[in-house]
């Protein structure tokens, strides 16, 4: 036996021990549906108004305003459509560059691509697993040239336009670190909150951390609209540009079809919206369970020689999306031998993301050094988190 | 009293007369519920599948192939998506041109433009409201340039990559003329059947004309699942890849995040899926709902001196998803009246879309001469159309 099927073994039973044996496959994170959701949708559908309007996208986007602690919300298709539209709105256009951590869902990458411009990675820090304020400046002081106002990348010759923090399983990147550096460089933040709703910075929810935020609410998140997103912000005029942007950009008229913008089909349809509606009533509840949750997954494995379990950065709250093991450097080599051995057992396991600059399609996006990035893209294990689990911790097996 | 006002009112009265005196106002297209979408939505919610997979898409994707009489379908978030991806999978790119309709809904010109590709307009002809084959043909044959098997647009240098038929109002296009030209210049045909669910051309149906085609299921059309779209094609090739583009283009394994091309985030959810089960189930009794209420239309306004009601091409089987009245050339002045009369009298009204190329954002786009266009473009007015107003036939006031 070797070090790594013992370590595997530890985990698989240290799991097994908190969560019960699991009956079939236990998976990395599912939707709960434990409150109006059938009532809300069935009276959508009874409305006739499942569409592109309708009062439930209203509520959702009163609602979901509220819980960012901005004064509007937008609601879209999906969380890349946020971040598009977001970085449009923002100035990102056609050939501009925009910063962004390698350790991060392709959407994020895919939403700048999408616009015609060039993501361009930046390391993290171990604490939070987001963008390190202090290596973007650093990498800034490096490559960027001022130039009109804006800051050029020297190598590229492209302007950097932008920065896109993600918080990471829903732990808040150091935003105060992070926005100083972009006001000092000139550079746009748009928050990608995909990940953290609920989650506090001080005493700031995420989503609110910035001029413009992106959400997502697809099924994998702590809530779910089946598929959508959301765009946030304080600004009026911002918020006005979303809307009309993500719906087809066709000025008010009583019937005449005149669109000033070339915009987007990115609405969210109100039958969505109304299982949204229905679930963001539910957040607390998800939170309170969440942290349950990960305080049982940190007292586990409290101590553990190989292991710790990812916590809540000093003077953050978490939303405790994913729960993730990070591995000691010697006992790296044991992940996949670990992946195999617990979704072998029934409780599903996966690595985080590649990093996008591994990715052929991403091999060529200008970047900083990454460090900390490759060193922990290979630590990483995402373990299991619904927050029906904390069900199971009551009646242990 | 002018004319005008007369024949705004004549118009009014006869719809009256066979519709009923309107109870509130009555919209252009209401969709309508009364098979199982309650229970397979619910039944939805309660199996916890409601995001970017589940049963429902797949069966979804199934029925919908069916229609069309395709062998693959890939369900989408909405029409314009469905457009954007076939597109890209049939060659367009940066700096391709795309030939299309000007009288058409903004989505087809928007998913050509998201790609980087330039709309190129040409005419219709009044018969079908779709593509004129033969103005195509003298249009390629004045500005078109062969080379490299391709043919260039030779006042602009840009290749003409791909055409898009338009079945307007489900009106199918004369697709043996369209498909005929595209053969002869080399150009790739993607079929917009956005509005033309269960439109037959011969005995085919519409959305299995051409190579591959976009539908769209948005609350106003045929059948709705709230928001969404499918790509519909024979080619297996080209069904895989649909389905892999829209789906993050994430490449099949246990638990690695490696994506092969930048994709979109354009999969339907399986909650708007549950809806587009149940609706498919009665797409026979809509179409001999519209069919019914079409045949209404035609006979109330039969050898009238100002308009006629716009009547499937010879040879095709319209699904009637708008119903058009077409005003003589004479008549042509008194538009705005008749919508104004309408929509004053409670009944829906509105004109066709403005022709893309007199929008500013088009206005630079290039183009053919296109007098049937602007002829026809002031001379429609599209009047309520739900099914459920063959209840109305029966039982008139």
């Amino acid at each position: 036996m070797t070090n790594q099927t013992a370590l595997a073994g530890d985990i698989k039973d240290r799991l097994y021990h908190f969560l019960g044996a699991p009956e079939g496959f236990v998976p990395l994170h599912e939707p709960e549906f434990r409150g109006e959701e059938e009532a809300l949708v069935t009276d959508c559908i009874r409305s006739g108004w499942v569409s592109s309007v309708g009062q439930y996208v209203d509520r959702f986007e009163t609602d979901i305003a509220k819980v960012c602690g901005t004064r509007y919300g937008v609601a879209v298709v999906n969380g890349t459509a946020a971040l598009e539209v977001s970085l449009r709105i923002m100035g990102v256009g056609p050939g501009d560059e925009v910063l962004m951590p390698s350790l991060t869902f392709i959407a994020t990458a895919n939403a700048t691509s999408h616009l015609g411009a060039v993501p361009h990675f930046v390391d993290i820090e171990e604490r939070t697993l987001g963008i390190s304020p202090k290596a973007l400046k650093a990498h800034l002081e490096k490559i960027g040239e001022r130039r009109d106002g804006s800051v050029y990348n020297r190598e590229t010759g492209r302007r950097l336009a932008a920065v896109v923090p993600m918080h990471v399983f829903g732990h808040p990147v150091d935003m105060n670190g992070l926005n100083a550096v972009a006001a000092e460089f000139g550079l746009q933040v748009i928050e990608d909150a995909a990940e953290a709703l609920g989650s506090l910075y001080g005493d700031k929810p995420c989503g609110g951390l910035a001029p413009i935020a992106a959400l997502s609410f697809n099924g994998n998140k702590i809530l779910t609209t089946g598929g959508g997103g959301a765009i946030v912000t304080n600004d009026e005029t911002l918020a006005r540009r979303a809307k009309h942007l993500t719906t087809t950009a066709k000025q008010p008229h009583a019937w005449a079809f005149r669109h000033d913008e070339i915009g987007y089909n990115y609405r969210m349809p109100n039958l969505n919206a109304a299982l949204g509606v229905a679930q963001l009533a539910q957040l607390d509840t998800r939170l309170a369970q969440k942290r349950q949750l990960a305080q049982a997954y940190l007292e586990a494995f409290s101590g553990h020689p190989d292991l710790q379990v990812l916590a809540e950065p000093e003077g953050a709250r978490s939303n405790y999306w994913l729960n993730a093991l990070v591995l000691a450097p010697h006992a790296a080599a044991a992940r996949d031998t670990i992946l195999e051995t617990l979704n072998g057992a029934g409780l599903m396991a996966r690595p985080v993301w590649e990093p996008l600059h591994t990715l052929p399609i991403y091999a060529d996006a200008p970047r900083a050094d990454l460090p900390v990035t490759m060193d922990l893209a290979a630590r990483i294990i995402n373990v299991p988190s619904s927050a029906h689990l904390v069900g199971a911790l009551a009646c242990p097996a």
